[in-house]
């Protein structure tokens, strides 16, 4: 039988931590593309990817990686994306498709499209998944099966771009969806952002404690507060772009969430235990719907 | 070989839930009890618990179920407490220890000492373990190992007692800590009861949402959220009791929280990425810590 004709011929990697690092991976195991450069910062990086054989090309320039690249995979940090955007618009190829893999999507239009020439696509996109562990070392090609991945490409896209970078991205286990880029940003502020802007905030509480209570808290830190670190855990660079990339549906998701926890602490200053327990109830039944939507996940 | 001795001839456990479950299995599993007297509510519970063999004899009636008990076992809801103490103490027998599993200590003290003859000792414990399922079908003779259970007998309270409900827990493979029960429940307020209110609080947020945007939050639940669903799944009843029974120190914690949240969505509105950055990068030691401390349940 003959072997199929991978999905792209020469795919730029820009940016091989845990998420860049797994699509290489991934795109070489299956043999989805053609050929891979994958392009980092520091050196070390560079040298982890090609001691995995993720890419088969490696550099530090992002111009450099794009030449004749028909997919650019922009995994930096999103406080990276305009200089990246900047630095490869004028290097890239008629016909070419540039995609992303940033937890924002309205600021990614922002900063990107302005840089690209005509004839380039561009078709943001949100694989939604990941670990806490972060860099090239922790990627691993499964890490995207049976997650979900958000497309949200701008109304005037050309439709066919938007059908391979999909392909890809179920190549690689994915369930794939497309929406308005600022209504994804609206649910991923709440789903993902949220949760770890209230992580982080209690863990930090943590740390500020009298020194002895801060080293009990670690000794009998319980089931609630271990998850909670691990959340915290997650990478710095990566979060302060998130939360500076998607500052007013965070803020807006906050808000609503403040107004939430006054009405309990309310209900637990009056004693009002029915109040209690009606909530409670209620939110059991959130993670019985979580469950039924995504029994592999959970 | 002779069999050694039980460290108890004949113990009653009020409630059989998770915990009186769990701990009932453990007992019988490793013979660590002459006799096992179970009590509960239900007739479902008390049928379940006959039918998984967890105890010899099963009552509705506290009462009955201490009649000639070595050792007094409360794994009810706290709320339950004052209303068991009453029932039970006129039929305590001399040198009975009474003991229960309440995740807030302070009140322990203060709901059920009034209530015991002279010569029964209170010995009040918190095995911290659980899981997000509750009821006796829930109960497995390993949910203990490897976890913590902290005693904080009031200071008169006779050392014997102390030591053979500290057996006990150890023979069930935890690690035994005495603490005051009111640093206890500050410890435990930060480590468990503020997660809780929280995870709560932000999957309570997700179901007031417009329809079309619940369903989203549901389908695209990232990490983050779904591990705070499954903490927000926790048994209504016995989460209601703590907060109310923890009231004070559990207010205490979320003022600090709310301080530093005003703090980080100041960070955020204003563009403040260092001060984002150098929280997140704290934070994540405090990972570290946990996983040092707790290498096999972290």
């Amino acid at each position: 039988m003959a072997r199929p004709e991978p999905l792209f011929q020469r795919v730029a990697i820009i940016g091989l931590g845990l998420i860049g690092g797994s699509l290489a991976l991934r795109l070489k195991r299956d043999v989805l593309a053609g050929r891979i450069v994958g392009c980092a910062r520091s050196d070390r990086t560079l040298a982890v990817a090609l001691d995995r054989s993720m890419v088969d090309a490696a550099t530090s320039d992002p111009a450099e990686s794009v030449a004749d690249a028909d997919l650019i995979v922009i995994a930096a940090p999103m406080g990276a994306y305009k200089a990246i955007a900047s630095a490869i618009g004028p290097h890239l190829s008629p016909g070419a498709i540039v995609t992303d893999v940033g937890s924002v999507k309205s600021s990614v239009i922002a900063d990107v499209a302005p840089a690209l020439p005509a004839g380039v696509a561009l078709v943001p996109g949100h694989p939604v998944a990941g670990t806490e562990n972060s860099g090239p070392e922790a990627a691993f090609p499964e890490l995207f099966d049976d997650h979900r991945c958000i497309l949200t490409p701008p109304p005037q896209t050309d439709p066919d771009a938007v059908a391979r970078v999909r392909a890809m991205w179920e190549a690689c286990g994915m369930a794939v969806d497309e929406m308005d880029a600022a209504h994804h940003d609206l649910v991923l502020a709440l789903t993902s952002h949220l949760p770890h802007v209230i992580a982080y905030t209690i863990v930090g509480t943590a740390t500020e404690l009298e020194e002895d209570l801060a080293s009990e808290v670690v000794k009998f830190s319980a089931a609630g507060f271990r998850d909670f670190t691990r959340i915290a855990a997650s990478d710095p660079t990566m979060w302060r772009d998130i939360f500076l990339a998607n500052r007013e549906a965070v803020l807006e998701v906050i808000s609503r969430f403040d107004e939430d926890l006054t009405r309990l602490k309310r209900a637990i200053r009056r004693g009002d235990g029915d109040a209690l327990f009606d909530l409670f109830e209620r939110t059991r039944q959130v993670r019985r719907s979580i469950l039924a939507a995504n029994p592999r996940v959970a």
